[in-house]
């Protein structure tokens, strides 16, 4: 293998390439938002995220209790994002020296909440010393029907859950010194950031919905995730900036909103395709849940974006992460 | 919860304690070498571990090759701890802006040649900057029959692997600058810290053999990691230091080579508890792989050593890691 540079997606690539193996009980591995397995006859999902203090995530802005809940949650949402249901996960969690006992409390009791809500039990995992706070869960999960992200087709219509560009607003709030209690608006979008909440029970319902065809969730800003939803599916695509849902909060302190919307990451909301025949069926759905119609999916490869004043472009987005990008 | 201290061991008694679930799907959870569970009338067997550079190695005496098979080795030892088979890993892996591709790679490769040694595919994970090489492996496998931390009974055989101590003299060298090629001696020492074997072929064995009440590997050393078995088992045990198996190698650069077998830790070796009728049986197994009688199970609590002058005193072992003990 040679790794030019050392880009996320493109050392996912080479792992890929390198690492395909013929086996009838794997049914999707690396390059989705989780890796699924047939076992003895039921579904397995499983996937894992590493949270690093410094890159992550920053104790002096984070409460141990939401670091805690969200730890659990970004695992939750690659699980939604293939119509699962989170099951089990393993925790493990590396800690300072300097570490005080009542920090690692808070954060297992929020991790304890979150696991409740989501109807997940913690089986297992590791404890180590670290240099910095180093948390990796592991989650496992289960499906119906599973979604995966490259079943868009040319024709298929775009749709997000929720609105955009919230998480990167709170985050901008909290280099800037606003903590929680600052104003109903603000701590909105801190929330956002500080402990976003995985779509379950939507992934779920559209996982039960046929023409749903793929999946993905909203962890590293809409531009970069449709990209990548798109080489998957082997289609391009086209959005309209303007029809992007954008919170009144973000419209409150960006002078950019559907900026923020485009290329704000750790939104973990859900981006999907749909075949045209589901709208009906969508509708119903519509009732209980935020969802918004954005574009549509294209033959070939380009992804574009129709700007506010009605021109196509292509869409820019921010790279795919390179290992030295600081992510915050 | 209340965390006293953060010692690793009260921290897994808290997790355990407080996360505990009725669930039929789950067969074991938090504290035995790895968690599990029944999925689709087949047992999965879940392990993950943490390696973070400045904690469990070093970039200057770790090659990225031998430390891509370790990454993998020390959850395949997980996995043979429990008579069980691995089969799919998910690697999480955060690297600093200045590693160098070519570490990356070489670390892969490393991986890679571990993994399809042990039958092992790589079918997902996690890629992200970080402060320090944090590497997080989950391994999934599965096994005919589980052999547990909790099975030892009062008159079980208590058996050992392998030798013990290597490992621990091998990292001594390292920190006195003796690196590979300065002779097959230290080059074994070396090794047996550098590039671990786990015991998968024995694991398995021993799961296939019904004496084999209960087993744990040794990778925090045999006096910590046998007082963890005789807990869960909820029994005493009285080992010989004198029967404990030393290398040669050991023997030679240590003044205390059976202190070094005891308190040694990385071995990976199996510990393991053995019906005496299952004797027989297991000299079967004494033709293929090296196993030593170290002592038996006992009633009560304590876990004692007979030292090499026939006096037995309970077993000092160097206290349940903290957090803030350095590993190395």
């Amino acid at each position: 293998m040679k790794l030019p540079k050392l880009e996320e997606d493109s050392v996912i690539e080479v792992l890929r390439r390198d690492f395909r193996r013929i086996d009838p009980d794997l049914f999707i591995g690396i390059g989705d938002d989780a890796a699924v397995l047939r076992w003895g006859g039921r579904s397995l999902i499983l996937t894992k995220d590493l949270l690093l203090e410094g890159t992550h995530f920053r104790t002096r802005w984070h409460p141990p209790e939401l670091l805690g809940r969200k730890s659990l949650s970004v695992n939750v949402s690659d699980i939604a994002a293939m119509g699962g249901d989170p099951r089990y996960a393993l925790l493990g969690i590396g800690l300072p020296e300097k570490t005080e006992p009542s920090w690692l409390e808070s954060f297992l009791s929020g991790l304890k909440a979150a696991a409740g809500e989501e109807g997940v039990s913690l089986i297992g995992g590791d404890t180590t010393r670290a240099a910095v706070i180093t948390i990796s869960v592991t989650l496992l999960g289960e499906a119906q029907r599973i979604v995966p992200r490259n079943g868009g087709r040319p024709g298929d219509l775009l749709y997000v859950s929720g609105t955009l560009g919230d998480a990167r607003l709170g985050l901008r709030l909290l280099k800037r010194g606003v903590g929680p209690g600052a104003g109903s608006e603000t701590d909105h979008l801190l929330r956002a950031f500080l402990d976003p909440r995985p779509q379950t029970a939507l992934g779920r319902r559209l996982g039960a919905l046929e023409p749903v065809s793929a999946m993905i969730d909203l962890s590293d800003g809409l531009s970069l995730d449709l990209v990548r939803l798109c080489r998957e599916s082997g289609c391009g695509a086209e959005i309209d900036l303007g029809k992007l849902p954008v919170s009144a909060q973000v419209r409150e302190f960006s002078r950019t909103p559907y900026r923020e919307a485009l290329h704000g990451g750790e939104d973990y909301q859900l981006l999907f395709c749909l075949r045209p025949e589901g709208k009906p069926r969508l509708s119903e759905l519509k009732k209980e849940f935020h969802l918004t119609e954005i574009g549509r999916m294209l033959p070939g490869s380009d992804v574009r974006v129709i700007d506010r004043r009605g021109r196509s472009k292509k869409l820019e987005h921010r790279g795919f992460k390179h290992f030295s990008d600081a992510k915050k």
